[in-house]
């Protein structure tokens, strides 16, 4: 581990075991495995997964799409209600890949119905409780009203419904996580009968959150398909859920300390928001913008520190509070590593990462053209 | 203005004419402007500041430095105490612009003393209150002590003090700056005199916070330089502080409207954690990720639409909620404007950024090598 400035540090032993574990429960529950990129958004580590057999994976951009689809991947879904101002790059992926795209209104399958030019596969987005997106499944009206339009484009086939359960992101135990996952499951089973007995039959349903992913262990019809994106490297949000252990986190921030001051029992390290982003939760009383642990030989990092974290950040400042015996003992120059509040939110601001081995693993940017 | 996804529109003429109307508040009061360009980071608006006599520049990385110096850019400081694990990059730069470099500690300084092999300014930082990085006014003896251990550096020059109230962040009023502000001059003025009083003579003062230098009209002695940086676009947080007015914001995230829960008032875009960030505040118990305009003629954009706001982010997706008459008259497929909450943070998750002319401007990326 070769650290200058504050570099993303993914452990690629950990994350191929958790790759591999997720892959074993999918096939044991006999549910496709579309693992959502999002998380890592990275080719190189995309790579981690073929060997598990994972051919069909999920993304939250059309721009995102485009860079998997460069990277040989070949189905795609992309995973928030298709964007009407992109049906020109819809169009060029479509001709492509398998193209699975997400409707949850009638304007919108109206205009995919007109526009779209070569087959693509839809899925109706449903909301069991989060209320972002989707048609919520009281509106079983408006989604055999979507299912019809759908069926009246040339160029589409309704593939099934899909749902988000973000609300799982709340729970904080077990029993939470299982009470979601089964309302989740008995209202998609729901939709998917009431379509059934309207003539839309074998839809699939698929559904995909970190925690519920984690935590179920067996998975029942009607899901036929599960989208976990964050268990590849999880993070502070995901252990407080209780999805993963501590020592499950595999993606870490390494920064430099560059600023003492013993006599506050504070630390300032090379790394802020640019870096770490600003996601942050409340912990007795106390803001916390990341956990701290130490390298170990450059090939692994430390449980985090007892009672030290992040607790607040500037742009390019992050400011540790810990107990004297551990401020004293690190040395300006020292690197400390970073365990993230949120992994998908930290990943957005680097454009590579570093495995322990110095691998380089690049990831994909968002850009204008 | 051409929109399809998420995307950074730059109103170039406002920001140009707030670049000059700083420029020459700095000049009325006789100190030097050195703009900090973290806020935008981009070469092409640095071109911008140009025209009114702008050399001297401020970045918050070492990074950010080389990009600037590889634009043209020779007066470069690095705001951020030195990070040692940089020594060889920071050589390298002060081979090819003049160098200022910041310090807060005798280690620092004593490692700066040993490696630094070209001519390289250095700053002592100091800590009016913030509490984040710099030596407290109150601990003179290391302040003289690091200046000292400068001195003994064959290669470096004290050419000053510096600070950063970053505490004027928390300020909510004209008065509440103004006495920052003059609580600043005074303890850096103390500072100065004792340093000279020691044998370091004409030191310059250097201050640098968006509200101070937006409100304050006249910068007085000991003052020599101003280090604005977020005045360039300012944002929502800056309007609350009352820093400026809302249509001095010149920078918005347009966005799609991809979803639309009509029976919520609720409109869902495009453009999330990964368009906006997840910088948020709290206003009458609402949390705000953003405020709402629309676009007019793509040429500039509406007044902030009344009651209406981005309520929730995921990475993609922004909830926006809204009084019915304005959800209703907008389709999915229109375009919003979204005014930050904190520009400097919205800017680091994109790589290019648009002016209403389409004029790309591209902005810089850190890198690991």
């Amino acid at each position: 581990m070769l650290i200058k400035k504050p570099t993303v540090i993914v452990d690629k032993r950990l994350t191929v075991h958790k790759i591999e574990r997720m892959a074993k429960k999918a096939k044991s529950s006999s549910v496709r495995f579309r693992p959502h990129f999002k998380t890592h958004h990275s080719a190189d580590i995309g790579e981690w997964f073929r060997p598990f057999d994972v051919s069909n994976i999920a993304v939250s951009s059309v721009g995102m799409a485009k860079y998997f689809a460069s990277h040989g991947w070949n189905d795609i879904m992309i995973c928030i209600p298709a964007n009407l101002l992109e049906i020109d790059e819809l169009n060029q992926l479509s001709k492509e890949v398998a193209l699975h795209v997400l409707v949850d209104s009638v304007e919108t399958s109206k205009f995919l119905c007109e526009k779209i030019k070569h087959d693509t596969k839809v899925w109706i987005e449903i909301d069991v409780g989060y209320r972002r997106t989707g048609v919520p499944t009281e509106r079983m009206d408006q989604i055999l009203k979507i299912a019809k339009h759908i069926q009246n484009g040339q160029n589409l086939s309704l593939i099934g419904v899909i749902t988000h359960a973000g609300h799982s992101y709340h729970a904080r135990s077990l029993h939470e996580i299982r009470s979601i996952y089964t309302e989740t499951t008995s209202r998609m089973k729901i939709v998917q009968e009431t379509l059934s007995s309207a003539g839309f039959q074998d839809l699939e349903v698929s559904i995909g959150d970190t925690p519920t992913c984690s935590l179920i262990e067996k998975f029942e019809a009607p899901i036929s398909e599960i989208r976990p994106g964050n268990f590849v490297f999880y993070d502070l949000t995901q252990l407080n859920i209780g999805s993963c252990q501590e020592n499950e986190i595999s993606m870490t921030v390494a920064c430099p300390v560059i600023s003492k001051a013993a006599e506050r029992n504070e630390l300032v390290i090379y790394g802020g928001g640019a870096s770490l982003s600003k996601e942050h939760y409340v912990s007795d009383r106390q803001t916390v913008y990341g956990l701290v642990a130490l390298p170990e030989d450059g090939k692994k990092r430390t449980h985090a520190v007892n009672d030290t974290f992040v607790a607040s950040v500037s742009q390019e400042h992050g400011k540790i509070i810990g107990p004297s015996e551990f401020v004293n003992d690190i040395k300006i120059g020292d690197v400390l590593m970073i365990l993230p509040v949120h992994a998908c939110q930290t990943t957005l601001l680097h454009k590579e990462y570093q495995t322990y081995a110095e691998e380089i693993l690049t990831a994909y940017q968002p850009s204008i053209s």
